[in-house]
């Protein structure tokens, strides 16, 4: 008989989004008439930027002629894209990285997931709490989650994780941080790579919200560290910076650096494992998709997701001054498109979630959904648009009875 | 220490693809003037359809409004894809199956190696050979391949696979056969759904060629033999019947009634367990790849799809006569895109490679490549454009010297 992966039966039962769904649907179903405000999900609003669009249409045409025709493409993605993005994501800020250690994806969740098939099922998982939670319901499904530690971060120490006192031999950090809103310093973040240089660890830095920092000491990439190159990889999206949720597009940053020895001392480079992956389960990102995603490097493409990521951020301020002045308790939203707000009179994170959703019919995300240490917090995102976010101000400053 | 899937470490060196490309790479270096005709990939050439074309610039133009924008879409693929999709290839063909069995992907490639995230990995596994190697190396990298049971494919049984003498768990048939450019009649496919059937297997049939099958008794979906909902999973791609290489969409059907018992005597549904799957570790294709796919199951989308095979077909058929017409054995061609033909005067099939590209300039892939009772033949494809088809013939009629 077939056997299954029966590391499913350790999943929870509800998929964090799944169950926010259903209170939205059961309170639509019993109240009708009240528009909900949603700022729970953190997918983008504003349409894809013009530079965006016209690249779109260009691959379509090439795509309608013999001449301008692509197949199957590079399961590393195009030189074109490779070369864009190095210029100006790395070597602009000073980064050494080159185009072969850049390697395009369908998006930022795929490979986070599917990074697992390089690693062994025994490693020790170091996973931040609170954490979006794909990476540990990727992880459970991989190796049966037995082996994660979860590194709190809590308030106090503006969120930044705790090192671990057990040895860990991969470390997920995200930051800017999803959902707590936090940065790490760059002294902050070398203790991280210090640590993974001392014990021979991975660090899989997730820094998809990289386009929404606004202050100077914050690290854009894990890469500005040094000694980086030889223990981290680094997850790049198009999600945020340029609204390509629904287009699907990121990248992994490998250094040709990285590598590890087996039992039998053969050195592996993580890079060629993670090629072979890819040519074996994947077979590259679409092609005008690629385009799309460099038009976001042309002048009008670079100004025109500036001013989307202006706009997002926008939204952040309004929400977190607004909340400040009604008294509440919040955190993020400076370099991130996050709002993590401490629930009000001690309620936990899904009585607050209930409170806001039948009082203000505003609907956040609890915290608790992102682990425990999430518990007593809710999520806001900044990526509504401007009317509904401040709608969503507007009732919480009118109709919540605190 | 991080330790990473030693399994990697048990993978051949060279992915085929890989080395014809090397040695493609250097036949040209060392002869800049002769012009190579390439029958080797199994890649389209065809621009896409006019109504897959005007279907991405109106997905376009949706996304770059904020009425039609949209963000993340269903990780199975949106409604109005699987609708179109078991309306015009199942219920079609009286194939009961709703739109809850469709799962959408960036295509069968991505399918056929993450469902190895559903099997536990011990499974008895068992592969035609000759076969697609990735279907081979996808379950190294997931369970080391060390219990990958072998089917062979004889010529004189018109490359059906035997039955295996033990039981198997996992059976990987892919109809219309690449390389052999085979296919199962009703009845041959029946005897495996029966095999299935009694021995609690699970068959993972790989349906990418079915839009080139021109003959009545060749079943299109696994799922019109009967009982097959119980047993059998079933890989489908725009690929090949509307040259979506480039732009990458495919699905995969997963019936309701497929099931199976954990070791503790819990029932869990496959179908459930792959939405779990690509929730945590996918996203869902691209919305305007998802409209171009539906694009083909409009009126003009059919016509244009339709024509398009009809078009590599004909160049199977210029292929398959001119080789019969010239003495060579041959296989495959008529319900498939592929022709299969043994190598004369007992060479093996990279020395005919070899002979091949050195004397006629024309790039076939080796049989070998695909496994060890490949060894003698060589694939070509039909996907060239029809110049290219007949100069390759006519090269291999007056340059190869046999």
């Amino acid at each position: 008989m077939f056997k299954v992966n029966e590391n499913f039966c350790l999943l929870k039962e509800n998929y964090l989004f799944a169950e926010i769904a259903n209170r939205v649907s059961a309170f639509s179903k019993a109240n009708p008439d009240k528009k909900l405000v949603k700022l729970g999900i953190g997918d983008v609003t504003l349409p894809l930027a013009p530079a965006v669009i016209s690249a779109l249409h260009e691959a379509t045409n090439e795509m309608a002629m013999s001449s301008g025709f692509k197949g199957y493409g590079p399961y590393e993605g195009y030189e074109f894209l490779r070369e864009a993005i190095v210029k100006n994501e790395f070597i602009a800020r000073n980064i050494n990285i080159s185009i072969d250690e850049i390697y395009v994806s369908d998006g930022a969740k795929s490979d986070m997931g599917n990074i697992l098939d390089l690693f062994a099922a025994d490693n020790i998982i170091a996973i931040t709490d609170p954490v979006y939670p794909a990476y540990i319901d990727a992880n459970v499904i991989s190796n049966g989650g037995k082996n994660i530690v979860f590194l709190p971060c809590l308030a106090e120490n503006g969120f930044a994780p705790m090192l671990p006192k057990q040895k860990v031999d991969i470390i997920y950090l995200c930051y800017p941080n999803n959902p707590t809103g936090s940065t790490l310093t760059r002294a902050e973040l070398k203790q991280w790579v210090d640590y993974a240089i001392k014990n021979d660890s991975i660090i899989l830095f997730d820094a998809a919200y990289e386009a929404y920092i606004q202050e100077e000491d914050v690290p854009h990439s894990i890469f500005e560290i040094e000694g980086a190159k030889n223990v981290a990889i680094e997850f790049r999206s198009f999600s945020k910076n340029a609204g390509f949720t629904g287009l699907r597009c990121g990248y992994v940053v490998i250094p040709n650096e990285l590598s590890t020895k087996t039992a039998e001392g053969k050195t592996l480079k993580l890079g060629e494992l993670w090629l072979r992956r890819q040519a074996t389960r994947y077979n590259g990102n679409s092609y005008p998709i690629q385009k799309a995603a460099a038009a976001i490097y042309s002048p009008e493409g670079k100004e025109q997701t500036k001013q989307m990521v202006a706009f997002y951020m926008n939204n952040a301020k309004t929400i977190r001054e607004s909340l400040i002045q009604l008294g509440f308790t919040i955190y993020g939203g400076i370099n991130a498109p996050y709002i993590f707000l401490k629930t009000p009179n001690g309620m936990t994170s899904w009585e607050f979630f209930d409170v806001l959703i039948n009082e203000a019919g505003v609907v956040g995300t609890p915290g608790a959904g992102f682990g425990s240490m999430g518990e007593g917090y809710l999520r806001l995102t900044a990526f509504g648009s401007a009317e509904s976010t401040k709608e969503a101000i507007n009732r919480i400053k009118t109709q919540l009875k605190l």
